[in-house]
């Protein structure tokens, strides 16, 4: 069995409140869209403004493999706008419950499927393949609903979808309401909401019911609580379901950052399939059996998806996870020192704070007794910033009890320190800032702010951490920090050369 | 009907990577569940630190009224420590799948279901409630799951566990797999994992099933893609099946705040139920549905679970929010101006940007060519900061032509800019400032930074935003701007006295 996926990301995903995208964003994402396999791309709303339309067009001049489709209201000016856009369909909407045609419309159920039909026969007459789709299908009286789209199938629409506007299905019954409209005789559409979280689950129950297509978002974005997840979707009806679809799997994580990085809709970490921590893991009994096989906790493996592996240091971490990374980072502890540095990694856990690469070398030194003091050393850092000045940064440092002074200028005041810190540094290492990450601040200007920086030099990848109220002073230690471990490393590494 | 709430936040939803609680934190969340009104509260694995038992003999001494309970593996020193503690109960947990007993444990089924046994019957004998837990028992052999269990109850548990320990169950696998485990004749938790965002579902499913009790997690949060949403299993339990819990709606939207802030784990905006977009609106179609009837696009209030509703300004937005918003600023406009306000809110959307009220009054004071000049102005502003230098800042800004010049202090320098700013108004007005918001920082030290404010000055609150790669400007700008949107709503209210 197959599922064809219309994705809707560039509709209803746009339609979160706060996500605006330009038209060249929309074509990005359509492209990667095309890639990833989907078969139906609902490009926009054309009626929505000159943007949007110039969007679409964009999309449609890219001549992609994937049906590219335009949304319309069951009005004649929304038909034109998709005409004039050039889309190959349109997926055509009017409502069908009594609280919509009502109060919203303030028409009569007679009425508006007369305009259903009327919408439909208009854009089938002007070659456009028209999947008509009841908005609150599911709160409708069904044998209106199955009526209005029963007549706009007699009108020429070759597809018809039913939305669970409000998100107010369960499994049991999307899969009842599907089911009974396969008896129509064309393919059926899932369009599922996520008000209560089971967009995902009533999409599968649909497709299990013998519906034909699914409507998805990538990152189950869309108004509220957004629409059924796209990477949710695939994944499970292929692992739980072996309903296979078009989708090339590898792409689904790399899709979502893509998508989360465009609307500025970035994921919480628990995100199923393609959050940050999809396949982490930090506590002992879980880090150990992924350790000895990887299946004892996780369903899925992260290549599957395009994604990786992580292994996270923290209060509940194991002894197994803290032995593999004091090996890799080339150190030798006996039993007694492992249990001390075990124990203080804990005793960190205990006050709330997450453990990095940093802080575990930091650690392990100590214990070791070897290197006590860092190499290098923050001595002077001033800033002078402003509308009519230059952010303007000097540091001085103390590298192995020589002093550097330097400045720099840049965007902004963190900027131009981080660019004088690169400069001091730079005759014992030549660090490129791969990643530059800070938490979003809530709460006031004097909130402590999180920075976390990953450094590069070679092929030495280090992260490291500073929290502080000011945003300066905790990006500067961040990377000294970060520079620290890889000068250490450096050491280490030439003392095992000359042993 | 009625389901019981077993809320493992504390365990399982602390063991999400890199989140590590306090054990004052601990404390603070329990009392809120207990309050929340959650039957059982797992506050921690006792074995796993010394600050863990620490945080669970706060909760025990507390006295609230939800069961205390520590998780523990099922052997001999983690059960003494839950007893150290003093809860009253221990969620047992013995893994029963072929894949975790050979390849984590490296035991036999039988081995295994005799640690089970003995570690339940010194349980109960020193006087703890057991609930016996099987790991991953959704990849188990039933027969085996059942027998385990089953001994388990011979010697002393009271109530049974299956966990799906890496979210591979379907609402339907679901169903009769808790459904098999009611025989059993003791009450039966359902406690399902995220992988493939089915938890809410699949929980659903195992209660209709007869199962009596959820574990569940605030925000759903927990190893990988998490847990069963505490919010999501509740509020769809009560909406779409009339199963009631002693849960307090009305609390939830605060509760999932509370964990956010102190997990450091933050929701996506589409999170459903208690995300910041769950009740926001955006699309012209929707926020004229809402507008003349909420249920329209709500399935249940906002109120319900004490959030609330939102409308968005941006490139899908429709005419009559507009019209209402400007009527609320105090500002009159014909239909020939109107449509020109309209169409900038349109082209600001295809550039990719959010309207804030800010920008909104910005445009309709245009259109109407009232109040061209900013009230207020930023005429210089200079920072000097650094490590041994306490974060300085001093402004000039114009009001109305007078100059005034101020300087402040801060623990940053962001902090002592606004802190300038703040003084260098205060004659027109005592803003405060209620709100400071920092989107995550991605990408390098140049990335561009968006800064939102909410400042209140008497009953007036105002939001603004800026957005640059100079996270000082960006936050001085986004203060001015609402200082100015202020000020021009006072002269509007002025004027309008007088007339």
């Amino acid at each position: 069995m197959k599922a064809r996926i219309f994705d809707t990301t560039l509709r209803d995903g746009e339609q979160t409140p706060g996500v605006s995208l330009t038209p060249d964003q929309k074509l990005r994402i359509a492209i990667k869209l095309d890639e990833l396999g989907v078969n139906v791309i609902e490009a926009g709303s054309a009626i929505t403004s000159v943007g949007e339309r110039e969007g679409i067009k964009k999309i449609v001049s890219e001549d992609l493999s994937a049906e590219i489709c335009s949304f319309a209201r069951a009005v004649k000016v929304d038909v034109d706008a998709a005409l004039e856009c050039g889309v190959e369909s349109v997926h055509l909407v009017v409502p069908t419950s009594d609280l919509h045609i009502e109060h919203k419309l303030r028409k009569t159920r007679e009425e508006v499927k007369r305009t259903a039909i009327e919408a439909a026969e208009y854009a089938v007459d002007h070659g456009l393949l028209v999947e008509l789709s009841a908005e609150d299908a599911t709160r409708s009286d069904y044998k209106f609903l199955k009526q209005v789209l029963s007549e706009g199938i007699d009108a020429g629409a070759k597809r018809v979808c039913a939305c669970d506007t409000v998100g107010m299905l369960t499994p049991e019954r999307s899969y009842e309401f599907y089911k009974g409209l396969t008896e129509l005789g064309v393919p059926v559409s899932v369009h599922c909401h996520n008000d209560f979280g089971l967009a995902v689950a009533n999409t599968l129950s649909g497709l299990r019911a013998g519906a034909s297509q699914a409507h998805v978002t990538v990152n189950g974005i869309g108004e509220r609580a957004g629409n059924a997840s796209l990477e949710e979707v695939v994944v499970s009806l292929n692992s739980l379901y072996n309903i296979k679809t078009d989708i090339n799997f590898k792409m689904l994580y790399e899709m979502s950052k893509t998508v989360a990085r465009m609307t500025g809709i970035y994921l919480q970490p628990n995100k199923a399939i393609v959050g940050e921590n999809a396949f982490a893991h930090e506590s002992g009994i879980h880090a150990d059996g992924v350790i000895k096989k990887a299946e004892t906790y996780e369903p899925i493996t992260p290549e599957l998806v395009g994604h990786r592996r992580r292994f996270v240091m923290g209060k509940h971490v194991g002894s197994h996870i803290i032995r593999k990374r004091i090996k890799e980072m080339g150190l030798r502890v006996d039993d007694v020192r492992f249990e001390q540095i075990f124990a203080r990694i804990k005793a960190l856990g205990d006050m709330g704070k997450c453990v990095t690469d940093v802080d575990l070398q930091a650690i392990a030194e100590d214990a070791l007794g070897v290197l006590a003091e860092k190499p290098v050393e923050l001595e002077e850092l001033t800033i002078v910033s402003g509308n009519k000045v230059t952010p303007t940064a000097s540091v001085k440092i103390n590298v192995d009890g020589v002093e550097k002074v330097e400045a720099g200028v840049g965007v902004g005041p963190v900027d131009a320190a981080i660019v004088a810190v690169r400069k001091s540094v730079k005759d014992i290492a030549d660090i490129q800032l791969e990643e530059y990450h800070v938490d979003a601040i809530t709460g006031g200007t004097d909130a402590l702010i999180d920075v976390v920086v990953k450094l590069k030099n070679g092929d030495n990848i280090v992260s490291a951490r500073s929290t502080q109220p000011d945003i300066i002073m905790a990006s500067v230690e961040a990377v000294l920090g970060g520079v620290n471990k890889i000068v250490s490393d450096k050491m280490i590494r030439e003392s095992e050369n000359k042993e």
